[in-house]
């Protein structure tokens, strides 16, 4: 019977994954009550092992359905070592994930120690860990000695001896910091880890004879639920993002079936997760179920952001942009609930600029920015994406401005060379990229684009990733590292515009064929020169006018390129026609019962016929992370918070109502909050984090609650705000 | 209680293994009958994840001992798949180890289906398995479609669609063939593979009131097992290749301890194999022990080789040999069954040579030369060691040539070039190789061998390994590639004798220190350029009399180098010398007692003090592969055999007594054994395989039994051995 098929296979999920490391476990119980000491592995590994992990979950209509892209490991052998110096001796505990030995100055304690002595004085600690199945991982705490990112790890030693015994003083074996999250608890082995869940109750059911259509008001994510399953037959359920699909039982893109035959009632948890608003539950007529519920499943990460205004509907916008975060906000920054549930760099670069501004969750960046980029060898583009790897140079630079974690440049910085390597060795002749064989050149999801050629979308991003490099390389005290990129940036910053740059247009085209420059013009590379700060003031007047305003430029019509075509406009002032533009399009999917936003929204479609895509008629996700743009236009156009320095260090506030009477809103930073409430006479803010300027055009000098306020030229004002204190300053919007 | 874990462990190892197969193998056990169908997998993965899975295995006194260079892992997600063209529609059972799915033309079958139709006609079978645990592999039977290496297998799909769910022509996906050994059954899954076991009973025992000293007879390997175990305490156990060893609790190098407290007697097979002659069992008071047997583990090759003479002591040097080599030879050719069995490219690439002799098989040639590689990308020299990386190119060319296996050059080309690029950007701005950072420069156990400078022995193995390289490339059909290496090879080999030929010494030096040549003459060099064929005939006499005959040069004490000291001596014609070598080395080792061949051997060392190496009194391994040499100097050099074409397409036979009165033997080869007797005045031969040349001196023209002679120049003669006949050729022996 299946169902007991899939009790065994939980049952030995747990026996794999506690395995080799039962009795520590039980024997480490004691340091519960501890502080300090964390679960640690190679940097890297448990992000890879885990994105297998949950990249592996897709399912279509009962069909397992992987990534079609190359799946990296951890290394599956450690050496973990500590140096320390303490007064005098202590008992150590420690708990490991795999087949494990411990020395002290290099001689091994016997077998597979859960407690050691550590003599007093100055030695080393090391263990070697060897795990196939999973990330190889320790825990160790003394009173003071505790395994944390202090530890250093390798994945080969270069150590050898000559015939006496006598190791060589040649070594040469790299060491790097080990890797750790939040896994506290000798118990909380990281292979063990699952997202949390809660039970959720249906908001409507409809009891047929052999049926049962339930409701669960919004979109949802989780384990299905079936309540006192009797009987001997099948069981057909059938999700729904949208009733109709839940109805179609042909062509809904998830239906699962079970088959039971149990003479007692008995509650059925189904063992993988779906997304759905509606379920349609089908059985025999020997089965009989009395109700449906599901267990809900969530990231605990902690909505730190919030917005709130005066109109009803962009505040409606924002909280379903919100919980369409929350829902795609899992183990990683995943794409979509419904379909991929993958990691995909492009959507995830969105992802983590909305982050900033809804949790600041540098795990989830973290995490996902090295599942994405996997090991070497580097075998082909990200997710097979071109312009997928370029988000991904410039995601990490975006991350290290917001959070200032200098710790991750250097993990990342050897992987972020050779996938450069990468990316330059494909270059043609003029030092372009062109889609080469196996290079999916993808930009957008749009009918009859083109990506024939030298696109020039796909250089400006190439540009800015080598700019990305370049700052990377100084963080990372790579001077030639850093004259190298700098260049490389430079030169194709100057081809850009020699190449692409078409005056007659106002505009950059959007690809040359053959070396020669095409006709067509796309809002691509136009839009993100502007947020690039490429063009000049000019050549951004022109770029508005004649591409982002003009609306005989093929428009866009998925979240994900609206995302960066609203930007374009609100970092050139344009938030009174952005505001208008989310009230139409996020409006417009809110009006049409979205309950979070989709992966594609064209108004012009009606009916059932908005659910098609992919040509499948319920294709398309309806909970798309990309949709979710919203939270970081507000947050970061509107509200006007940004970084400055690295880390919010220094930011900068310029807010911009754009038609509203007032707003508020907490925009979190890594070391606390800053909190605005503005109207068109007065701007409150408190900040928990370094200095910022508040940036604001007013008909006359503003006045402040004590804080200086300097005068600059065309009416504008500056204001420099200071971490907790409870500023106010009144001013005349102009 | 230990044991109860350890019983755990292995229940959870089976559940492991079967987990998402298990309903699988029940249903498809049908297939048992049939034949042709295999389990297939991505080639060499299999082969990486079993090497993990055996080199981990070593323990030092209780204490886990994994390798220090880097293990890598399989690819987690396999795409595999089929194109094939039948008559009627027809059932498929299949078997996978793994989350897979199944397509027939695109189109998944929904869930994890055992049996499935395949429709009539041509259609592409696609299966998509993922395992992080252990290798995807797949098994798949109809009567007319198996799993075989026909199929072909990738680890990266480069195909995508646009919005209208169209795929792209531009698929760039790498197909290979897929890997495969002899899991012929559905139910033998490969990761639940194990060396058979036999049970084997003790010569002689020896009972106290607490312990009991048992021998074996003979240097064996596999588990302990304790007969009538009862009571409550411990039982420490004490193995020893040497009564010395097991007798000495402190100092030998594997002692096992486990804590028992049970009322009623019952067996106790110890989980870890263990390598040993004798083992001294020490138990508490409350502890009582019936008996100790153990189970012998082994690998079951067919041992076809064969050698027999008029000398007994030869014979036995040619048995213990063997059985020396049938103890090394496991999942993979290890070093030595005592201490490290972990794989190593120096003494594999000795294996593989006697191999040649003893067993041909082909796969654990294939299946360690594949795990010694790993993956790219390359972060060492193979087993960190410089000379290790080297043997490891010439022993493909050399599998090759006796083997013809054009599929594994195939398989393995993209490994070896990646490998190649490796080398070839460590070498210094004299195109020379000298240990950088991180390289171990190993040559040979030698009390102050230097490892300083540009080492000639080092170039010459890489001058062999260019020209591997360019037969290799050849094969491939890689123009490109054969031009590059032999340019390559070619300047090397100018710049070898360049460099370190001495007219004075009649000799190549030892190496170049700061671009200078040293006064120092070793053996190395000047024995491969020998049997390399690097030597003009006028230095190949200086080398003989001025190096291997020479006692002023430092001796060779280890059985490793000596295999290349006396294949030099034979290659020039010393039989009659190198059989007594062999007598006085080998003999040596029996004389002390020896049942298997040792690590090293020094005739000056005495007593217990034979046992001690690396600072350690019992570090000495005495069952190393490479103490069987004999197996291949006597077949290769006395019954002469060797391939001349890949393959032993042709082969040529040139005997030579070398003293002996008479000798015969079996030569396996691919395509069956050829069989020989040879005495002074008559030659019987049978073969089952390609076109022999047999080349004899005679004091007067050999007589056959119908075979055509040629007469040579200087009293030789020629006789072509035709496959499937008894020749007898009649002659004088000079």
């Amino acid at each position: 019977m299946k169902k007991n098929f899939i009790l065994n296979i939980r049952t030995s999920f747990l026996l794999i994954t506690t395995l080799t490391t039962l009795l520590s476990l039980f024997t480490t119980s004691k340091a519960h009550a501890q502080t300090n000491a964390t679960w640690i592995w190679y940097p890297g590994d448990y992000e890879i092992w885990l994105s297998n992990k949950m990249q592996n979950r897709r399912t279509e209509r009962g069909s397992f359905l992987p990534p079609f892209w190359k799946l990296d490991s951890h290394y599956v052998l450690i050496d973990f070592h500590k140096d320390y110096d303490i007064p005098t001796a202590e008992e150590a505990e420690l708990a490991v994930d795999g087949q494990y030995n411990i020395k002290i100055d290099g001689k091994a304690f016997s077998g597979y120690p859960k407690k050691i002595s550590l003599p007093a004085g100055k030695h080393r600690i090391n263990m070697k860990v060897y795990n196939q199945a999973s990330v190889p991982s320790v825990y160790f705490k003394s009173p003071h000695v505790v395994s944390d990112a202090s530890w250093k790890v390798t994945f080969e030693d270069k150590e050898w001896i000559d015939a006496s015994g006598k190791a060589s003083d040649l070594s040469a074996t790299k060491y790097v910091d080990a890797g750790s999250w939040n896994f506290n608890d000798a118990l909380s082995m990281p292979s063990m880890f699952r997202l949390p869940v809660k039970p959720m109750k249906a908001v409507s059911s409809n009891k047929k004879a052999h049926s049962i259509l339930v409701d669960f008001g919004k979109e949802t994510f989780g384990f299905l639920k079936l309540h006192n399953v009797k009987g001997k037959g099948a069981i057909n359920m059938y999700f729904g993002e949208s009733k109709e699909e839940a109805l179609d039982k042909l062509h809904g893109e998830l239906a699962d079936s079970i088959t039971i035959d149990q003479a007692k009632a008995d509650d059925y948890t189904f063992d993988g997760s779906r997304a759905f608003r509606y379920v349609n539950v089908v059985f025999d007529d020997n089965v009989s179920i009395d109700d449906v519920s599901m267990l809900y499943e969530y990231s605990p990460v902690e909505q730190r952001g919030s917005f709130k205004c005066n109109d009803e509907q962009i505040n409606k916008i924002w909280d379903v942009a919100a919980y369409t975060m929350e829902l795609n906000t899992r183990e990683f920054f995943i794409d979509g609930i419904k379909r991929d549930r993958w990691v995909w760099s492009g959507d995830a670069a969105q992802s983590y600029l909305m982050n900033y501004y809804l949790y600041f969750d540098s795990p989830t960046v973290k995490r996902t920015i090295s599942a994405l980029r996997g090991k070497d060898p580097v075998t082909s583009h990200i997710n097979t994406i071109m312009d997928y790897t370029f988000y991904w140079f410039i995601s990490i630079y975006d991350y290290y401005q917001h959070s200032g974690d200098k710790a991750f440049i250097a993990q990342s910085y050897d992987s972020m060379k050779s996938m450069m390597d990468y990316c330059l060795k494909r270059r043609n002749k003029d030092g372009l990229m062109q889609g080469l064989s196996g290079d999916w050149v993808f930009i957008d999801w749009a009918d009859g684009l083109s990506k024939q050629g030298e696109v020039s979308f796909e250089q400006m991003l190439l540009c800015r990733s080598l700019e990305s490099m370049s700052l990377c390389a100084n963080i990372m005290k790579d001077a030639q590292g850093a004259t190298k990129y700098t260049a490389l940036a430079k030169d194709l910053k100057t081809k850009l515009f020699a190449y692409y740059w078409n005056a007659q247009k106002h505009a950059m085209v959007h690809s040359r064929i053959n070396g020669k420059q095409t006709d067509n013009v796309t809002r691509y590379a136009n839009m993100f020169g502007i947020f690039f700060n490429y063009f000049n003031e000019a050549q951004k007047q022109d770029v508005k006018k004649y591409v982002l305003l003009n609306n005989k430029v093929p428009k866009i019509t998925t979240p994900y390129m609206r995302f960066y075509e609203l930007e374009a406009l609100c970092a050139m002032g344009e938030q009174d026609y952005v505001l208008k533009q989310m009230k139409d399009y996020w409006g417009g999917m809110l009006n049409l019962g979205a309950t979070s936003f989709w992966e594609e929204y064209n108004p012009d479609k009606k009916g059932a016929e908005v659910y098609a895509m992919y040509g499948r008629p319920f294709g398309k996700s309806l909970c798309h992370a990309w949709g979710a743009s919203p939270i970081y236009l507000l947050g970061k156009y509107y509200l006007g918070v940004k970084p400055t320095s690295p880390g919010y260090n220094t930011y900068s506030i310029e807010p911009q109502l754009g038609g509203l009477q007032w707003m508020e809103g907490t925009i979190p930073t890594p070391k606390g909050d800053i909190k605005l409430k503005v109207s068109a006479t007065e701007i409150k803010i408190t900040s928990a984090t370094g200095t910022g300027k508040l940036r604001i055009k007013s008909k006359s000098k503003p006045v402040s609650n004590g804080a200086a306020i300097t005068t600059l030229a065309n009416g504008s004002y500056e204001v420099s705000i200071e971490k907790g204190k409870d500023h106010t300053i009144k001013y005349t919007a102009i």
